[in-house]
């Protein structure tokens, strides 16, 4: 979806937007931790995210893939930078049509900086000399799909500030119209560049208005974390420092603790001012990290922590293709990265699997689902790489993580548990002691609000319910007990397949079984998650494969623990257990 | 669908299908009197109905006709009877073309009786010369479509039945090879003729086994009503006739009710007996009267008026076309023959609206949506035409309908009220004498057992709701009272249009709201009833016209009442309600 839309979405509800800026990291850890980072920063919903543009070979691709895998992966709205910088047309056009195939829909059109170590912007043979080109060129190449925004200057853009810090009235005019064609051009947002006094921004929002710039002006803030830091910045862009912020950071200059804490405070103060003269959004430079974007909008009330409100019970997909998505498999709750992934195909949704259609199929399985970030793959070796003896070892392990003692799972992508596992963790820690390895559950939930804090999702004013499920695996013998047992409890359903794929239910092979579902004022009954054979059979494949390569490889190749993970792996099943008695039914009585 | 496979489904869930059968009737009334005791008899469940072929001109458009509206709109899975009497193979083919695109799927294939007048059967120029040729023509013409039914006669076709009554053995045989050589043909079913000997079926059946007959073997039970019409039909047929039979008729032979009594006695031993021997299913001959085959049932267990089962809280449709149909807007719900009749385009479900697209049309009104039957027109004079001098006796005659006093209203096809409208009728009298004149309305169910009487469907096992809801006229200065109180109650949502198409709602031009739906183990959640305002602005065309084309033109031209009807029907508005707090709302108290 266009930022625009959006923010005009977020504003008619009475609603502030705001959104978080971030840069190609260059080392292949800094990019595992700034997804960890935006992750955290998408939860509190971000109208956008964006990534300035990394000029140059290799960061340029890098910059493609972030962004692909922030709107794909991540789930937030992108918005991508773009500059003219050492750019022919060819190359713009390979990164528009990138973005535009994996369903972004947002570009931050910009000239550039000068090419490195030089002092000019210099137009590159075959390509453009000015955002204005740009702008121009995506208009006319690629139509109205992508939302274009461009950089505003209060203070008029560096290049014609003077030595004293000012640029003259009719730099500033001429600025001011350069903008104007910008618009004119097919641009439909302004950034604004960095700025500490307030007053500024304002008269420049006003000037705008005067000529006619119509669309929203967006206020670019950026949190003062570090002296040394904020000087350099300032000075490059060529900013006036209110007397009030040089006089409160001198004193304080050397802690950067303090300075960090006043700069939460300062961009608050501005923020405040800004939104009572009528801004409806904010943008955020958070130069990668998190905590003084955070602190100021907590200052602002623009999140909370004990009300993350979610449209869904995953996270709605932001991609342009996939945004009508509301229906989802159970069994790759914990690993939607890979979810994702597997059903990239689908990409015209409702038209996929799942909506009009049951005939797309999952993608076969990939290194990529089993790759993991450096740090959660340390987290697993700590916690996870223990000499196994016998199975109750195996089984000890599981028991430790549903009672949340570890923070890591082989079969999970997230940090330890969803917060409503802890309703029933106790139970579950019993059967994990006795020979059933749970890996994904849920409690059954009978008319919630759907406000409730761990459990609602789709806003106020409806109700929300699940049935239990469990996903476990466990031997045969059990298997069979448990077969036995449930014919008492005719509420509940559940398949089961190994390895060698040999079958046990009692359901129909097609049966689709919604297991949470919504029920909202004037409207449908949402239904999020099912269970269903199908995808059962695919996700079997992948769950089996994580004993090898998520726990059994992380051993020494003759390590016995590894032989023995290797045989739960080839014997065990994985079983889909769901009580169908959400009123009052107790999943664990079958297991008594 | 076939009846052959519905048969075996039933059996399958260890039930006995049972099935009725009737004759074109030969006048106008006779038709709608038929219509009225199918609706009632279909009201129990029977795999199917079939309707005997009319042959010669007019009687065979009939039964194609009534064919075609016992599968649309009665909504039974139906089997038509087809004879080569007088007919040219064009005019056996336009009958197969003719149900086969009203989505009949089933055809009784006949020889058929002499033509009128003669003594023996002739074939017809161009056409065929019995029962094979036409089994054989429909396989090879219409490929699998059809399910193809052939008549078994257990004692020999009655044109080889001696003058002692009986078959010779080899007359016996050759009639049995005959049968075979039909099913070998593609017929994939066997209704018997009439007969009052149980043994003679049975062997009947047997000695189709030991020569390869493996289909389903329908016994046609033919009740006793009427001694001389019994006489009458057992000599036609040439079946034998018990001695205890007619031992047990001779003294009774001219009270007609004893009769009656003792043919649904005798014929419910026969049953009995039939079942036992491991039949599964019985096919009644109706002779288009209701009351000894409901008797019989009733005696053998299989009908039980307190529990009418529903698969959907709406009658299913049995058109090949439309049987995955399972959603609809709740506004037809006491017309749902003039819904099907508008929706007839949707042909294809789920891709006609409410299924995989939104953009098939509803018919325009005809004036079929206002033709009544004459039993019907009759009850709507006695009860609706009365002097109606002011607002007050109109609100008077809609509050009788709601407190139970009435049998009849102008918007609705049933008779008299649905059973849980009776949940909420005092309420409902109170709001239309104060000006909110209903016509239409449902209780608000929270997790109702779905096999609970009067509100449950979709079997046992589940849970279903539903949410409050109220349809109704009123003047413009009620529905101003009530969109300023309905601020108080955020729960209720509505939406109102008068004649002139003036709109006031508080929802969404494209919300959909599920107002019915249901939690079954293993299965989607069910919402077989919605309000939506696309159809609703539909609906209000029906609404209104109602007012003048069922009620106001019933008085004479110049009559003041019907003026005052009139009047209504230009300035009301037409109010769908909602209250979407299912749990602990009160809908009624928006009205206090």
């Amino acid at each position: 979806m266009k930022v625009v839309d959006k923010i005009k979405s977020v504003t008619e509800q009475g609603q502030t937007a705001f959104s978080f800026e971030f840069f190609p990291p260059k080392t292949e850890d800094g990019v595992e931790n700034l997804f960890e980072r935006m992750d955290r920063l998408v939860s509190y919903g971000p109208t956008f995210c964006d990534i300035t543009w990394g000029a140059g070979g290799s960061t340029a691709d890098l910059t493609l893939e972030i962004a692909s895998r922030m709107q794909n992966v991540i789930c937030v709205e992108t918005m991508m930078h773009l500059t003219c910088t050492n750019m022919p047309i060819e190359k713009i056009d390979h990164a528009l049509e990138t973005i535009r195939s994996n369903g972004i829909q947002n570009v931050l059109a910009l000239r550039g900086d000068p090419p490195h170590g030089q002092d000019k912007f210099v137009q590159v043979e075959g390509g453009f000399a000015c955002a204005l080109d740009l702008v121009n060129h995506i208009r006319s190449k690629y139509g109205d799909y992508f939302g274009i925004t461009v950089a505003g200057y209060p203070e008029a853009h560096p290049d014609v500030i003077e030595a004293d810090g000012l640029a003259t009235p009719e730099s500033y005019q001429s600025d001011l119209a350069y903008l104007k064609k910008k618009v004119d051009a097919g641009a439909d947002l302004i950034v604004t560049q960095l700025f500490y006094d307030t007053d500024i921004f304002l008269k420049f929002v006003n000037d705008c208005r005067q000529i006619g710039i119509n669309c929203p002006i967006v206020p670019g803030i950026m949190p003062i974390s570090n002296y040394k830091g904020f000087l350099r910045m300032a000075g490059f862009c060529k900013t006036k420092i209110p007397a009030e912020l040089t006089a409160a950071l001198e004193p304080i200059k050397d802690n950067d603790e303090a300075v960090k804490a006043y700069g939460i405070h300062f961009a608050t103060e501005m923020c405040k001012k800004i939104l009572a003269h009528g801004i409806t959004s904010l943008h955020l430079y958070t130069l990668n990290v998190d905590k003084s974007a955070i602190g100021i909008l907590m200052n602002l009330g623009l999140i909370d922590e004990s009300k993350i409100s979610r449209s869904l019970p995953w996270r709605r997909p932001a991609n342009v293709f996939r945004t009508k998505e509301d229906v989802r498999p159970i069994f790759w709750a914990n690993r939607p990265k890979s979810y994702i992934s597997r059903t990239k195909g689908w990409n015209d949704f409702p038209h996929g699997r799942w909506g009009d259609s049951h005939s797309a199929a999952y993608s076969t399985l990939s290194d990529y689902q089993f790759a993991r970030p450096k740090g959660r793959d340390k987290k697993l070796q700590q916690e996870w790489v223990v000499p196994l003896k016998s199975i109750e070892d195996v089984q000890e392990k599981f028991k430790e993580l549903c009672i949340g003692n570890l923070k890591s799972s082989p079969w999970s992508e997230l940090d330890g548990l969803q917060p409503e596992t802890k309703i029933i963790n106790e139970q579950l820690g019993k059967i994990n002691s006795n020979g059933f390895l749970t890996i994904n559950s849920q409690p059954s939930v009978n008319a919630a609000k759907s406000d409730s804090p761990a459990i609602g999702w789709g806003g106020p004013g409806g109700y929300v319910y699940q049935k239990a499920y469990l996903e476990f695996f466990c031997s045969k013998d059990k298997l069979d007990t448990l077969v036995e047992k449930s014919k008492a409890f005719p509420s509940i359903t559940y398949m089961a397949v190994n390895k060698s794929e040999n079958w046990v239910s009692n359901t129909g092979e097609s049966d689709v079984n919604a297991v949470t579902w919504g029920v909202f004022p004037a409207k449908e009954v949402i239904q999020p998650t099912i269970v269903d054979p199908a995808s059962f059979k695919v996700w079997k494949d992948e769950a089996f494969e994580i004993w090898s390569r998520s726990w059994a490889n992380l051993y020494p190749e003759d390590d016995p623990s590894r032989k023995l993970l290797e045989e739960v792996k080839n014997s065990y099943y994985l079983v889909s257990l769901v009580d169908n008695n959400y009123i009052n039914g107790d999943i664990f009585s079958v297991f008594a």
